[in-house]
């Protein structure tokens, strides 16, 4: 390879600077229908009301842009989210805050991303909602169709969900409303925001 | 596909708002040796001392990562612009102003990038550097392999550059400084910088 990293003179720690915060990925991990984009969305709007930069990356979002050659193969789903990854951590490198809404569920897929965005970057959110909630709730319909055989490879159907060991963060939100999740996390990240 | 885009609370116009300027792309394309990661960089430092949030989106840097699954065939450069082009549209989204550096030789290659970006968020500038020149500079050695055979499909030997028929900004990299080049850069989007 004939390839070599560009050093740029303005550094992610100049532009987080300029923001007044620190960059860092809150990772959130769940069911399809666990409220992953809802909470992502609301504390969105929470750090933007206090001048924080941020930016969600969305799995719907994404694969009908940047990822849209991929399908939901196991191996696609890892090269999902092997490059929204690669994705965050430039945003990192811009000084940006991101917030991740990928059901990610496999062990190997997130300690994938983990590494490559870097371990004190990371923040892991265990979106917890029992599967029969979610498929209860079937937002978007999809659970139906999984289980009309119209989905192949859908979390939780016919497709594994490997929950955290240890989560930096765990949301139950079956019980607790929005606000309250979004509380959580701001308490937890408060600490990791000052420059 | 099961898929529709999510729209979030707050928009791309709000957060340009809270940053004080306008998002957009300003595309350099020219010959590797051409200067491309020497103006990004410095328009880069010209913009960050004005306040403006930009990021610098490079072959190298994006090669090394989201994009290491790609070679350099015809069919894999047209991939790797269409992935930096769709990243380059989530940092818009995220109110930063994008400075990609990228060889990008082929009018369709281009062309498939404005149209992810949207036309008038594109700014297409022309490195124009004679490839006698870039090869005598040679700085990363490639230009001495690719003619030893050593690298296939390098831009200029055995590989075409299309250049622009009619770039927003041209700049003659041979001629002009670094400085003088970016003060062009910079006069030209004065004027879609105000929010």
């Amino acid at each position: 390879m004939n390839l070599r990293p560009q050093n740029f003179n303005i550094t992610r720690e100049q532009k987080e600077k300029l923001n007044g915060h620190k960059s860092f990925v809150v990772w959130l991990t769940g069911f399809s229908g666990s409220g992953k984009s809802t909470i992502a969305n609301a504390l969105e709007v929470a750090l933007f009301e206090r001048g924080v930069r941020s930016f969600c990356l969305d799995g719907d979002n994404t694969r009908l842009g940047i990822n849209k050659d991929l399908g939901f193969s196991t191996e696609d789903r890892t090269e999902n989210i092997r490059r929204v990854a690669e994705m965050a951590k430039l945003f990192l490198e811009s000084g940006t805050i991101v917030i991740t809404s990928f059901i990610s569920p496999l062990i190997s897929d997130r300690a994938m991303a983990k590494s490559i965005i870097g371990d004190a970057d990371f923040v892991e959110v265990f979106i917890n909602c029992p599967l029969a909630i979610c498929e209860n709730r079937d937002v978007k319909g999809l659970y139906a169709k999984a289980r009309r055989g119209e989905i192949k490879n859908f979390t939780g159907i016919d497709s594994p969900f490997e929950p955290p060991i240890k989560a930096d963060i765990e949301l139950l939100t079956a019980k607790n409303s929005v606000q309250e999740c979004v509380e959580i996390i701001l308490k937890e990240i408060e600490g990791k925001l000052s420059c």
